[in-house]
């Protein structure tokens, strides 16, 4: 019986699948791997038109998605850059204003070093935002420059194959309608001949099994054509999904890979920030009020002698 | 003769000093200290005008140079603050961009978290910034809000004792110049009594001699009237310039406390911000193109059964 049932199927779309009764039968082609090429065999219905959307045409759309997506992660990146850029212009200009210029001894020096420890840090971010836009944004951003010329090209090649189905389909249905239209001329020749024994009708019936059985095989060749060319576009649609998989891996692992280097330049300008500090914390340990005294009252001393009671 | 020397004593702006050739007698008040009180006795010509600047008037002048370092340094800390607050409000409004929002499975989780990272980031900076205003940038302005007043009440005060020294100088010399007068009268007196005896000359001599010491007593009491201003003063001089001095020591001591406080709160900052790193590093760690397909193609699938060939 199942076997028998399984020879039956259901055209959709003018693909040919084989009928609900066996579907169980079908193993995946890539069991356990959510493989693309064993989940869009079906069109689907388009939600808002009354058209039809094919399931390779749904992978395509990933794709170009996460083209989108990469493109846009590299604007944020980019955005991220310019408040590097600006912070770091911010610290330096700041690190270059006078204010307190003129403190002296021991405080003036941690005092300049404070100032300067901005210029460092400023540094630091330009460095942060320069290697953020070697290292992230321009990969991220180059990433697959034709890829939208390969998508338009797997779209095109599986539409034409897709085509040449749905014509090959109507063939099919042309020569079978043929056939049918034969067989009933048989059948009536043949009813005729049953009335009345004549070799004209000899001859016709003849001549209408002859064109049957050339119906027959147009129907068997027509099939025959559709069966190559749904099996083409089966082993294209496989192909060209396992092509998409690698390269929507390839995208995320990519992006995975350039979104660590970001969290890495983080790290590092948190490290080479913290080493702005260390100067300023060795000066300011070294601050002592009694040597800076020493060193403005050497400088800037008057006279050490003090007066004197007058005597006459 | 050293004994001798020392008595003599020379006057400079109606200080009385001893004669240069006994200053090395003169131990300091607070030697290997430094202190004010030691070194700032002389008056300084003023190098542009033709004016003099009392020692006492540079002490004041550093306090006030110094309340001025002090403002400037909360004004740079105020634009550090303001660069702070900047760059948090750029990282959080960058936090909220929709940019790449549609990506999806790890990959999604690991970029939303990367997003929320700069939202971490950004508090990580408005909380230095507040921090550094509620304790370097406010304390190094609130300091020392009356130390004007009490700079000018120290000057009024100075200048009121050493005017009265000037005055006090004066009626000294104005007396030592009397005593010669009534001296050299007593000396005419005694001279004519010489040629001509006479009741009326003895008098006059008698008469002489009283005003002449009469005098003599008039310069004693100017001169201890000019010591006890001079002692009044040197003393004011020592204890005001001692104060100046705690001053100076609490100002540059606050200020490297302060100035300690600025770089543990970047210390801290830069802590915080490698904090806001990790639930990103973790994510990205977890970014699996397997998984990212399972979750995918299990919601946008759209048929598992292959196509299979016509039989007709």
């Amino acid at each position: 019986c199942c076997t028998i049932l399984c020879y039956q199927s259901e055209v959709i779309n003018c693909v040919t699948f084989p009928s609900p009764a066996c579907m169980s039968e079908q193993q995946l082609l890539k069991p356990s791997e959510w493989s693309y090429c064993d989940y869009f065999w079906a069109d689907k219905k388009d939600p808002q038109g009354n058209g039809c959307i094919t399931g390779f045409e749904i992978l395509l759309q990933k794709q170009l998605k996460g083209k989108q997506m990469q493109k846009e992660m590299a604007e944020f990146i980019r955005e991220r850059i310019k408040i590097e850029e600006d912070y770091a212009k911010n610290l330096s200009k700041l690190s270059q204003i006078s204010l307190a210029g003129q403190e002296e001894g021991t405080l003036g020096e941690a005092w300049d070093q404070l100032k300067k420890s901005l210029s460092d840090e400023a540094e630091v971010h330009l460095k942060f935002s320069s290697k953020l836009q070697s290292e992230v944004e321009k990969p991220l951003l180059s990433f697959r420059e034709n890829f939208k010329k390969d998508i338009k090209r797997f779209d095109h090649h599986i539409a034409d194959l897709r085509k040449q189905l749905v014509g090959r389909y109507a063939a099919v249905e042309k020569a079978r309608k043929a056939l049918a239209d034969r067989q009933k001329e048989l059948e009536l020749k043949t009813q005729q001949l049953e009335i009345k024994l004549s070799n004209k009708i000899e001859e016709d019936i003849k001549k209408a099994r002859r064109k049957s059985t050339q119906a027959g095989d147009d129907l068997m060749r027509c099939v025959d054509l559709y069966n190559q060319s749904q099996s083409k576009w089966f082993e294209e649609i496989v192909t060209t999904s396992l092509e998409l998989e690698r390269l929507e891996v390839e995208r995320v692992e990519m992006i995975r890979q350039h979104l660590c280097q970001y969290t890495t330049l983080r790290h590092e300008t948190d490290m080479f920030n913290q080493s702005t500090m260390e100067p300023v914390d060795q000066l300011l340990q070294c601050v002592d009020p009694a040597r800076d005294r020493e060193l403005w009252v050497q400088e800037n001393k008057t006279g050490e002698v003090r007066p004197v009671d007058v005597e006459i």
